[in-house]
This record gives structure tokens, C-alpha cells and sequence, in this order.
């Protein structure tokens, strides 16, 4: 269990950034919807069918440069088990281009309850002599409100499977304060939240000094993020709040190590609807998602120089 | 939005509990996983159906003496999109036999995000000219951590739709205090949890004074529960823990208000599960958990009283 899969990827493409997935039918190019309305009907299916082609563009035009995908689950189960098929079949396709897929689905419970979810986004089922892989992702968001129990039984399928997960730690929204900067009552709970994050994961550390639980800590509050870096050396970073949400890359900069390790930095309107702002039409869509990458790549690689192991 | 819904589904049957649909393939009798593994193979449609006709089972014996069941989504993700199509068949099932549906999802996240799972689970979609419900619950269980910006989306849909929320705020596993119990600096997490549950929801009471946002607080901490009930009288709480995980009927009576209201107390595996308990054979799966239902609702009942509005 460790994070080396995903690490490897990164020094590979030398992007230290995630694709966010979550494809509204607002953030699709008409002309995709159409086409699927035109096969599927004005369905659930066919909204499905939509978000899947989107993603297979952006996919394309993404897997050579980006090392990792994360769709949100929220805006599959939008479209009902047809929009979780469409999930489904996102990361089977991202998976199959090479890219690391993290399931954003801050999913939460307790024993074989979180078990089940554990086996249903990271590792596999039996049915009758046969083995499924439900969704098949290779490392998944979770809340930790319910502590150790809700983690536990994920860290051994983590381990048999190579997978990993991000614990939501410091969140990038405005209102995360009211209770993530609490004093319990010395230290800020989510200060806490991180110290447990490096607890669950030091037993089992990969090739490069970090382990399978990650934290996720957002853009939108630097001088946490510096903090927490130190705090916990271990633990990798999953970094929401750039672009859309006001981080920038100067912002993001504490939250890798002196090697451009440790955090892996997500943007997901900003590359899904680079369309809609410049000099292109919707079919230019994946480029555009492309050339938005590559000068997000390049803003945050001059802040943290060659990435190296 | 309020649980004025459920708070007459709860007098009319005189019956404060919530019968918990978790349906692994293990809880299912074997001839119903056989038969269905016969007409769909040992695939995750098969696994689904079965799961499926479980609950239907379940759904029919119980649903003139329980008001509302709650299925775990966990349990459905855990066999893919098949699963997912299997929860909305359940709760489609559920609502036509008149039972209240609480998703036990624990979703949480922020903004937009948050509302495609408010609308994914209680809300509907527009999909060209026609409008769906992707899963149409009456209420969602949802996780606080991330503060208002998580809980705010939901409300506006919770309103428009008539529908609930129970947000996580003492859950019922051991490990719940890692981070539950902390004082920060004077009152607890949960405390703190709780008393946002009762800001967020009183806006909006219902006729029998709870709000559409309910609080999740465990069987097994009856002390904490008394103090909560008197702490945040416009709470509605929803109490895991009873049966399986050690609450009994005394632990969950301090849950209540004056009338008998202002609690449904879950039991899954115990009603699920009953047939493997005592004389019963497989195929009296239904009857074992009607009874039982019973059994338990007469014991909660007679800590209780009748219950008033």
C-alpha cells in the first residue's frame, strides 16, 4: 500500500497535477449531447452516454501528459446507475490510457460497511466462482468524521491491491473552519485529522517515503498547507481548490517537498470547460482541455523545479 | 422540509424503528440467490436481483408494521451500477408499499458537488424536456466535516422536495470519540455538531416541532443521547447501534421526547438476518423478520408509552 504507482506517473510525466472529471451536461459540448440524445433518447442514458464521451475526449487528449483522473462520484450518481455506469466505464477507459484514477467519493462508515465500499471503489468481489472489479480505482477520497474505525478496513485491501486514499483533512471551502480549525484543545482537528492520517499509513511506506493515506488539504489555505507538509512527512496530498476555486500555483507550493514530491494538485472546471473561454469552437474541446493542462503543468513546475526521486 | 412525514408514518403504526436494508449475498437465503444466479449467471446483475427480491421479501412483511427503511448504499455500490440499479428498484419498491426511504449514503462534499448528490438521492434531474429521479429517497444521511458549505446545498432541495437530512454527529462505533469526543476548547465535536444540526434546521419546523435536519447519534452511547435530545429539542435523531452492535431497547429510551417522538431507532442485521435465528427455515425469511420487527418495536415501546402528536 503506498502511493509509488502514482508517484512514479508523476516524475514520469513530470506533472504533479490530477484532471477532475465531473461532467455536468452544462460542461459538455452540444454536439456530444446532441448526438447521444439522438441515439439514447432524452434519458438518463443518454445524459450517461454523454458524460462518458466527454470524458473519453478529455482522456485522450490528457493521458500523455497528466498522470491521474478524478471523476466525483456526485456527478455520476446525478444520472442514476446509469450515470455509475458511466463511472465505471471512465476509469476502465483511463485505466486502460495509462492514468492513475482517483474516485473522488468521500465515502464514510464503519467496519464491513466501509469494507463494502472499500471492495466496491478499490478492490474486487466474488460472485459464484467469478471475481468482478465493481468501479476499480486506484485510490479513493474518505471522510474520517468517524475515526479509526471507518479507516481500518480499508488499509488491508489497500494493501493486497496496491491502492490507496485520501483522508479529507483541510478542505478548501470558505466554511471549512467551523469545524476543521477548532482547537481539541491545543491542536486544530484538523491537525488532528493529519496526525492520524500519518499514524494510519507509517506501517507500510513506499519506495519514496510516502505512504498509501493521503490527506486532502486545499489550495485555498497556503499557510496550512506549508504547515502540514512539515507536520507530516509521510503523507501525500491531494489538493482541490486550484483555479476555479481562487488557489493559485504560488498557493500550492508548500504542499511538496524539497524533491516536488508529497502532493498532487487537481484542476477540474478550469480543463473540462477551457473550451468555453479563448479562440476555439466545442469540437476543440480536448484540445483546449489540453493546452490548459500543460500551462497549469508548467505554472506549478516553475515554482518546484524538476521533479525527482 | 421537515419529518413531519415520517412522524405520521411513525404514529400511525406506533412504531419509532427503521428496519436497515444491508443485504450482502451471505444474509440472502440461498434459493434466492440460486435462482437468480440461474436466470442472470453468477454476474453483478445476478448478485443485484438477488439482493433485489431479498428486499422486496423483506419490504412486504414489514411494511404495514415499520415505517421506513434504510437501505446502505455501501452494500449496493459494493456489486457496481448493477447495485446501484438495485438500490433505486428497492426504493422505488419501498415508496409504492408507503414506507419512508432513508438512504444511509453519509455523502458529503461541497457547493455544486453537494447538490448533484442532494439531487442524485432526493432531488430530480432535467435531462432534455424530461425529468427524472435518479434515486428518490425521502431523506439522505450526509456527513458534517466540511462545515456549511456541505449542508447548505441540501436544504434548498430538502425544501422544495419535502424531504430530510440526518447529518453524523455521535455515531455508534468505538473509535467514534477519536475525534467525536474532543473538546474544542468547552463542548465537544458532537456537541458542536449537534447544536449546527439545530441552526441549520430551524428555519423551517415542522408541525410537530423537528426540523428536516436530523442528527445521527449512536444506540451505544445512551448517556450522550439523553444530553443531545434536551441539548437540540428540534432535532429529529436517527439511533444505529441497537442489536447487532450492542444497544438494547433501555439504552435507546432517553433518544425520545415526552411523546414518544423525536426518534427512529434502526436495527439491520438483527431483521434481516432473523431467519438464521431459532425455527425457522430459509424460506421463512420474511416471517422471521416481521417477527422480529415486532419483537422489537414492542420493546422499545414499552420504555416509551404511546406515542403522541
Amino acid at each position: 500500500m503506498s502511493f509509488d504507482r502514482l508517484i512514479k506517473k508523476i516524475v514520469d510525466t513530470q506533472n504533479p497535477t490530477v484532471a477532475g472529471l465531473d461532467p455536468k451536461l452544462d460542461f459538455i459540448p452540444k454536439y456530444i449531447v446532441d448526438e447521444c440524445f439522438a441515439e439514447y433518447g432524452e434519458t438518463l442514458e443518454g445524459a450517461s452516454q454523454a458524460l462518458y464521451q466527454f470524458n473519453v475526449g478529455l482522456i485522450d487528449a490528457l493521458c500523455d501528459i497528466v498522470p491521474a483522473v478524478k471523476p466525483q462520484c456526485a456527478y455520476y450518481e446525478m444520472y442514476g446507475w446509469q450515470g455509475m455506469r458511466a463511472l465505471k466505464d471512465t476509469i476502465d477507459y483511463a485505466k486502460q490510457k495509462g492514468m492513475f484514477v482517483i474516485t473522488d467519493g468521500k465515502r464514510n462508515d464503519i467496519g464491513t460497511t466501509m469494507e463494502a465500499y472499500a471492495l466496491a471503489h478499490l478492490g474486487s468481489i466474488k460472485v459464484g466462482i467469478n471475481q468482478y472489479e465493481p468501479f476499480g480505482a486506484d485510490a479513493l477520497t474518505v471522510n474520517g468524521y468517524l475515526g479509526s474505525d471507518g479507516i481500518i478496513p480499508l488499509l488491508h485491501i489497500c494493501k493486497e491491491t496496491d491502492k490507496g486514499i485520501f483522508v479529507l483533512t483541510k478542505t478548501s471551502n470558505k466554511s471549512s473552519g467551523e469545524l476543521q480549525d477548532r482547537l481539541c484543545p491545543d491542536k486544530s482537528v484538523y491537525s488532528v485529522m493529519a496526525a492520524y492520517c500519518e499514524n494510519w499509513g507509517k506501517q507500510d511506506l513506499g519506495e519514496h517515503g510516502y505512504s498509501g493515506v493521503g490527506a486532502v488539504v486545499g489550495a485555498t489555505y497556503p499557510e496550512q498547507l506549508t504547515q502540514l507538509r512539515k507536520a507530516v512527512p509521510h503523507t501525500m496530498f491531494l489538493v482541490p481548490g486550484y483555479g476555479a476555486q481562487g488557489g493559485g500555483a504560488e498557493d500550492v507550493a508548500g504542499a511538496f517537498d524539497q524533491n516536488g514530491l508529497g502532493a498532487i494538485i487537481n484542476s477540474s472546471r478550469a480543463i473540462m470547460c477551457a473550451y468555453k473561454k479563448g479562440n476555439y469552437t466545442e469540437k476543440d474541446f480536448a484540445k483546449a482541455a489540453r493546452n490548459e493542462a500543460i500551462r497549469m503543468r508548467d505554472e506549478i513546475v516553475s515554482y518546484i523545479g524538476k521533479i525527482r526521486i
